[in-house]
């Protein structure tokens, strides 16, 4: 491997994978496809950015970002995969995990908000219910972003100077840095469980951002087998008369315009 | 008015802005207030860019866009309004609706998928429905993008011709080219009832995107009473120890590295 | 009037009223006229009671009962209507509110669960939204059922010693014991504010819980326009071989019978 | 065993058992237990009824019936289970199916609602499926109502002659009058895959409704580990002054009173 992946380059490669998660995305509405895409790994590690950089070209009404909010009270007794169930992909759906259920297996074992009961039976059960959604056809892939500590201070360091970013920062975010080799430990104990033949995690380094997304997503593509659709071009014949002008006949506030 | 603005400039200005709103955001947190924006106009105006660029740095938690489809059966036997008020702001929200029930007035009146009766009903109830919102406190901000049709035309084309923008394109959004000044009269009367004191329209010139993001945002910005609120920094000591690496001891499947 | 209606009496009269709830509830389904019935008044007054008398015999998929909990947190910051809203009637739909968005001029009031801030509010926006769901064309009928406190306490009474009725009665209910006076001025003044042309107040008598089934439900019917559908009766030819038995050819588990 | 169970012993046996289901209620309360019941079998078995007679004494917040309607369009292309998930018991609930998931090795595999792929996918899922709830603690219960033809077809004429059942009636019920026996074998094929020793089937001779009703919810009971709760009475002190008469002193409208 190299050094980091420069701008100019990332932005080419970016948008050329673009065209193909477009490509994707046509064949998923022509044939009904399902894609369902798990984000894990640690704070910081870029799954919002890699979501976006995927996002950000395709139709919304078939593209949808989840990323729950810990358990009301309510679903904090209903069965633990039930909050999440409801939003898994439609016919022609792409949908993005921002975490999972994975919490279960990663902050809350090791934060102590689940019990090692609770946390050794959604080890068993996972798999089983992942084999349920693999075989009623939802294509399922589990992507765990790896981050060394020492990059991950520094990103941490970032969000605290920048206004902008400070709201990403919460307690739990700050209080796992002490903890980094247990996540570690939790996420191998995770992997032993849960890393099956029909759902299987890959790990993508995320030391170097840009290259993080360009990786996850060509591989994304490596592993489904679509194919261009024919596009039909809607006729877009020449106006018939001289086009208009959008001024309202009616008094109205207009928004001032910034100098310049 | 001089030319267009250039992208330096623009995203300059623009980042500028995304500071204030996110001190804004601060402030809605800690107080609860709730802000409804109302993005209409015409096709190809950028309602959908603006969005992103109000939405891009906020946490987005407390922030959402509301994009809804065309009413299914069962939703158009119901009250008028009634799929919309449950996307309403809760406390401390940011929600950003790309066209609304404004949709009656417009695409629905010059298409005829509303009957004159529905089409004056709506006129005379919607302010009164607006009237309840914002007597219940929530701040509901109107804006129509403006564009003429040379560069409607002009946008259409690059749509037509750019893969990645194609899907954008309904063949109702063609069909109105033909319509454009039906929209305009639409527009017009709609303006004429729905143009009131409790919730005032703001035009914005869209022709050229980069000023209107910048004058929307602006404008929103000064119309809210958002003071800046104490932040609280958490501490961040340095680690007790060394930084970890981020390496499982199982076997994984790694994502290959793409080459460079 | 006389004394008390008897039980025979009164299940002639309801049987007669349940087949003109029948073709009310038709002729909703062939018109796709919506009817929304809100239910106020002192606790044991027979809200349930009647509701349950003019649902038994419906279609289940076109009548649905509201009773909503106190408004969760996340509800608390919503525009005062919107948990309800959600619940109003579509096309063919008959909907009957258990209490409704009066708890704001009642209990909230009298309780001071909410400020007189909010109760001055929603005395004055409470006409406005419902002459919007009128305007929009459902039927709205709001019922006060009446009941001295004489009778109440027998209730209260009897709900204490029936262990299949204990947990009708919250401590809420028994705080209102002493409340008996400022409820009913907080009726009178929620009804000077809100009994209006388009949406007006009946009372009825619920002293005698039978009477007042049948009141309410001849009142209801009355207001109505409905007319009989004429009714297709589907073909029921004879089988054409003897009839099945219902006997699993797979060793199974049986219920045991009970014994005689 | 002997002739139908006479309305009396069948009145004063039911309200035994409800006293039962109350103590029932009350443990699942305290302990957040959750109860799901899967009613299945012939039309016109009793179902509702059953349904009904479990329900009518207990708190409905804590009580749910969910009888899905068929599939919507979005709903056919997503997870088979999904639109089921939602509606299964939160802590301290009892949740009734009247019909489940279990239509596709029914009603959809005999009508060719589904395919034979369909169908077979779904005898080997269900039982997995259903493991997980039960391994999450879901207390899962699964009633076969057997019902012979000659009374079915007896109750069906009464349907058909009574206006007020009428709506029971569907066009796919009487098709299914000539299929008594595919769908005999159909079940018996779904017991053979989900007849299983972690969510048994349980078979009820439905021919007598009152029986049924009783037996079932005997059974019901006899494998719930619930025992009585102690019951906090409240203090019911005497009014402390005389009662009050309700009535308003503002002009009202009554609902007349039925005359005698």
């Amino acid at each position: 491997m190299a050094g980091k992946l420069k701008k100019k380059d990332y932005e080419a490669r970016l948008e050329a994978l673009q065209h193909e998660l477009n490509t994707l995305h046509a064949w998923m509405a022509a044939t009904g496809e399902r894609v369902l895409v798990i984000l894990e790994g640690r704070d910081t590690a870029g799954k919002t950015g890699v979501i976006n950089a995927i996002t950000h070209r395709l139709n919304p009404r078939r593209t949808r970002v989840v990323a729950l909010s810990k358990p009301s009270e309510r679903e904090q007794g209903q069965w633990y995969f039930q909050r999440y169930v409801e939003h898994l992909p439609g016919a022609g759906e792409l949908v993005l995990f921002d975490r999972s259920w994975y919490n279960r297996a990663g902050v809350e074992a090791v934060m102590g908000f689940c019990s090692e009961a609770e946390h050794k039976r959604f080890l068993a059960e996972c798999p089983v219910f992942e084999r349920l959604l693999v075989a009623d056809g939802i294509r399922l892939f589990k992507y765990w972003l790896t981050l060394d500590q020492a990059e991950q201070e520094r990103r941490l360091a970032e969000r605290l100077d920048d206004p902008l970013k400070r709201w990403k920062l919460s307690p739990v975010d700050l209080a796992a840095r002490e903890r980094y080799a247990d996540y570690g430990k939790a996420r191998d104990r995770m992997l032993r469980h849960t890393d099956t033949g029909e759902a299987p995690w890959y790990m993508v380094d995320a030391n170097d951002q840009r290259r993080m997304r360009i990786d996850l997503v060509s591989h994304l593509l490596s592993k489904l087998p679509y194919r261009p659709m024919p596009v039909e071009v809607p006729p877009f014949p020449p106006l018939s008369g001289p086009p208009g002008r959008d001024r309202p006949k009616v008094k109205v506030r207009w928004v001032p315009r910034a100098g310049d």
